[in-house]
């Protein structure tokens, strides 16, 4: 019986590291969520525990540290401070050929004091959590822009009909619901050079002003709609992928108490839910090599 | 061997409410968690599995669904929504003796569309959950607002020092320090009748201005001056509660490294925390009876 | 306008500290979650900053780390450890007048090794939680024991009916039902010497054989009966709490598609659940004092 | 600007259904967490919201529920019920080409009553999570088992030092550590019948064992282990997929309060954490197509 060492990775995850920058007034603060995961020459680290090869996960926790102080600009992106470490890891490490870099982004709000923005007071924006992922293999840096936790819903212009009819098909057709989801976006930049801020920025406006605006048939209808725009937008993109939980909002039947209830009183139900996924590609760069499938986070790394 | 049943209550917790408005445009939303609790004349259940005198937690639930219709206007704040409530399970069901309605409120912001707001399109506001419990016994009422998931931080204005010394005390003291907290608080109205977004405003708005502005000593003494001003601003506030995990942000030695960190570069840490817990009286209702200790969540009723 | 202090307590919260005994052959382990809130001449700390009187939370922390050392034997049960710790908050701290210590203890099982249990090798049991929570005044020792997290389930002899009816009450009785919960129990100890383990292991062996073996007529009558055993078998438990969500297990109507179910296929549903809560106190305790009910978590301490 | 649709999957997610298996004493049940991802002939769903291709993610949540009476048997084991499923939704629904259906089983223990196991009540075991994931292209069939949440720590036998130094490595290096991980595995198999029940407790036995009994120098270097353990006892697995967290246990410093600490008292930190990954190959199964990449969860599906 004789076995085979594939796909590895390891390193520190989820390293919170919290940058306050304050020579100038007021302060500015990002707050982050890093995690690094490093491939490359560890055949024996698994085969005898020969640790020789083996940058340790705590050393590259404390890179991460460093790098918050190190590279002060670049920090203040996630795009460009996980290209700072991506680089790094593979090209200063001789073992390490290949490293991805996941980070989170917690926004935060400037507080108010006496009706005035506070020069060094926050609070915490749990709107939404801003992602960046970044690999590098030495050779290709592919950077992916994205988005979780956004919670968006809307109260009217959404119908689901038509659809096929099997014999499990019990659900009525509907000219008007609530369609409401939690979403997970994510976008590859063809260019690894941009600014960052006012691209996510960009982007998160237009998928939100798509939703808004969108007269939906399908959620998944919607969820195109959302990507050929950002791409529209911004052409360097080369490919959105989502995810989109249908958060159900089903209407309660209030006729047992001699009430109606025409789409205004609902339940906002847990589980199960329906789940849609789905990639945009961006034509002018359906030739781009590398493929950027290992860019992408595992859950949408289809 | 003989037993006593003593305190009990029983009803449908966590019924995920959504009413929209939407014979006006825009479209309005309100989200809520509700949760009933009720005690009575409820011995012979307990006893005997004799059921005659119980409101099924499915009939709170329904009720709970039904008065987002039938009190339309009432629902549109969590404090009225839950007097309502509270009122109907004590006036109409004659076991019930005691109600109790504990609601969380999701806020939600309207979203833009090619730059101006949408009118039935939204994005769930994460930065925190209003809450209010409504305790009424027949006779007396009482209402608690309260905020929680509210996570604040300043960079500066913040020492620790000059503290009791033990054989276990290993703490430096600081001139400097982050100091954040995720604020759980709740206040008591000797007042049952109010404009309740206007006061809830006020107080969230009053709460942060002392937290931004405070030059702290420590998390207690910052504590305290939010509560007193939340008094100062609404003397009708009866008491102020609140519960501060210290959310500690220590600063990192990067000094291996070569590097400074003057108070740049923190480590977020989840646990342990320190947990401070307080509450301020307005002596202007010191002698408001009854006492109002059952009227605040379990968690803060001490 | 002029405010008091009122309750206020503070502490280092969520300390995790794992203890492993290995000076014998096989290794033992004992895995805590250890709360500290204090009670005392905290005013001036709360009015100026003056923190003269404040045993720091780190230290409250270092002294949970070093008393898992110094009382080694007190640490292997929850109860004693507790009492370790309260006593020297208040005996060996001035300022301090009262301590309560909440412990949450992790079981762990031994693992197989070629079939025989390994000496030190183990696998964490996540089927409940066992808890402590002791409280000290100087004077009054309060041990409560506890479990959460115990999730049992009857597949049959549970019913529920002969409710009373209102104008939202629309649930069919039954005769037959799933009978699910999730366990939250706390017991208060009138005698503060016990064998711990034995009491622990006695005290949960006897709810969960009356839930297996009782014929339920209502969940509360589940619950009263399980308190009376337990009370019945170790007569110097003065009160027993429970919090009991009810979670739903709803039969599905498969008949759309042509099958019959007779209770064999359920959805097992999240929100909203019924909660079941009460107290039986064992009257031979009726008239101890002090009451005891701020030594119960504050979720329970009605 | 033109756009292409690529990947895209949707279907109902985390369908909690419970069967009963009554009509035998004593009873049994299987608790499941089913989650259905479609893929197929859906380009005019994204396109034009015309849903005549989509068989509803309702549907999808129907069969789940029906096919828990219908293949009653099959619903016995994750396996088999996947497999029922994912051949279902491809064989039965026209535009279907691809199914995935994840599924989660959460066992449960019978409970005893005075002393004896009870025919119908049982207690929830969480020490772990069972998985399958079965995938179905019309042709191909892949069934992956797997295990989740499944916490083992071992208190001595492991020690880790000898690793790479770069600037960044302050860690000092050990000959006796804590070990300690949360596992996450996965294993495929290349016969897609088997008797499941025997093969899932064969591998969890196996892979506890060895993680037991290996003196480890990397937990690489464990994880190695028990996949070639797991390969060497059961052939017909093609691959095994681990996810480890290293949960790190820190050696407390106790000398500040004059106590010693030979590996006895240990801090159980949250974040961060190392995360070790990797995948181990049964070459007697190496040139197997197609290869099972897209049979993994997207988290291990590297």
């Amino acid at each position: 019986m004789s076995v085979t060492l594939g796909h590895n990775q390891y390193g520190k995850a989820e390293t919170r590291v919290v940058r306050v920058y304050r020579d100038s007034d007021p302060h500015e603060i990002v707050d982050y969520n890093v995690s690094v995961a490093l491939s490359g020459d560890f055949e024996e680290i698994h085969r005898t525990g020969d640790n020789s090869n083996c940058l340790t996960t705590d050393a590259t926790k404390n890179t991460v540290n460093a790098f918050a102080k190190e590279y002060s600009e670049a920090a203040r992106q996630p795009e460009s401070f996980g290209i700072a470490l991506a680089k790094h890891f593979v090209d200063d490490t001789a073992p390490v050929t290949r490293a991805r870099i996941k980070l989170e982004m917690y926004p935060w709000n400037r507080l108010s004091h006496d009706g005035t923005p506070h020069p060094h007071a926050f609070a915490r924006d749990g709107g939404y959590v801003r992602t960046a992922t970044v690999t590098y293999d030495g050779t290709n840096l592919w950077v992916v822009s994205g988005v979780q936790d956004y919670v968006v819903l809307k109260t009217t212009d959404s119908e689901f009909w038509g659809y096929l009819q099997d014999k499990y098909t019990t659900l009525k057709p509907t000219h008007d619901r609530v369609m409401a989801t939690s979403v997970t976006g994510q976008w590859w930049h063809t260019d690894s050079e941009a600014d960052w801020a006012k691209s996510y920025d960009s982007a998160v406006a237009t998928m939100s002003s798509v939703f808004a605006g969108h007269h939906s048939l399908a959620l998944q209808q919607t969820m195109f709609a959302m990507g050929e725009a950002m791409i529209a937008e911004q052409p360097e993109i080369g490919e959105v992928r989502f995810s989109l939980p249908n958060k159900h909002h089903f209407v309660i039947d209030l006729s047992p108490y001699g009430l109606e209830n025409p789409n205004e009183v609902f339940h906002a139900d847990d589980r199960p839910y329906g789940f849609i996924e789905g990639t945009i590609h961006n034509d002018l760069h359906k030739d781009a090599a590398p493929a950027p499938n290992q860019a992408f986070d595992p859950g949408q790394g289809w």
